[in-house]
């Protein structure tokens, strides 16, 4: 997403270190201290705006969800997203997704959400796609055993090209769906692109992997 | 598919008998020696009219091709397209699915294809549906090793369905394409049902999975 200059971002940030944490590879292994509970960490790869993290927090107040966006004027929206929602189930990162091992120790983590995540359409970027082995590598180290992986997406060619990925992995496809928005399901978080993207009537693609 | 009444179906199975072969569970490993060369053996389960066996049957002349279809009166109609284009490498069989290692040795076959199969909507009638676990067990036991299995569809339902029973039993899956027909594959022979239903516009779904 084209990041906007935000002059208020850097404030943001500034006074809300306890909601969009800094340093945050200091906190690796201690997770559920920071949250002050043990409940399980669900976490989202690209948070962009936090529709979708706040609205499952508000979901599962029994789940504690951390979202990692690397863009800065979008995560001060998520940030801002969940102070105004008063949630305290929800911590942001304003890191880069490619180091994972060094935020979270093995099984720290409960479940992966990748939400619309950028399709890098052309095979010579195949390996920044967030469904590449070396992502898959790891998820798998991060996740605890029987974690699982949930995709959306309304690009028809990361969908086929990750449902291969995953199963040349290893990984367990738990369910598919090829049209997301022609089934009810009550327990269906929207994104902002999904919301967009469905109301054009483009299909939204799904699917859950396990780690088997 | 309705059967229409076809009185020289009778006639044709009895003129043809090196064609539509009778008795087929006769051959069962003997099947290289039917045809008369040391050729793969791929078998397509529901050959319907046989325009996807005669199509492929003439594209891969070293390759030999059983179709199996359990309606008579269709199975004949598969029978003289396959005489007509004077083609050798083409056997049918007027049996049921059901018993496949009833027909077929371990490992005597090298490829399957599962052509716009009964999606067998309902749930309770799973069972019923070519991908059905039970039907994995009898392709696992027949496909020789890395033998692999390719489905196509316009049924959504039945292929997340199959996406997730591949997976479920270890198969892996090469390759999925959610719109085939927005690529181009000069290796693609279009059935009856693809050429109507792609025609309309309807997206056609395909894999190819392998046992690991």
């Amino acid at each position: 997403m084209r990041q906007r200059h935000r002059p208020w971002a850097d404030d943001f940030l500034r006074d809300n270190t306890g909601l969009i944490i800094p340093e945050a590879e200091e906190k690796k292994g201690r997770w559920k201290e920071v949250f002050g509970n043990n409940n399980p960490i669900h976490l989202e790869i690209g948070t962009g705006k936090g529709q979708f993290i706040a609205g499952m927090a508000e979901k599962n107040p029994d789940v504690n969800f951390i979202g990692i966006e690397l863009a800065k004027s979008i995560i001060v929206m998520a940030g801002s997203k969940v102070k105004e929602a008063g949630l305290d189930n929800v911590l942001l990162l304003h890191v880069d997704a490619a180091d994972l091992q060094g935020l979270f120790a093995e099984n720290e983590i409960s479940a992966i959400y990748l939400n619309f995540s950028d399709p890098w359409p052309k095979k010579r970027h195949a390996k920044r796609r967030l469904t590449f082995p070396t992502f898959l590598e790891q998820y798998e180290h991060i996740l605890q055993p029987g974690g699982e992986i949930t995709l959306k997406t309304d690009n028809q060619g990361l969908f086929e090209y990750s449902l291969v990925s995953f199963s040349e992995f290893g990984l367990k496809l738990q369910d598919v769906h090829l049209d997301l928005h022609s089934i009810e399901d009550p327990e269906n978080v929207m994104t902002e692109y999904e919301e967009k993207f469905s109301a054009k009537g483009q299909p939204i693609y799904r699917c859950r992997a396990v780690f088997a």
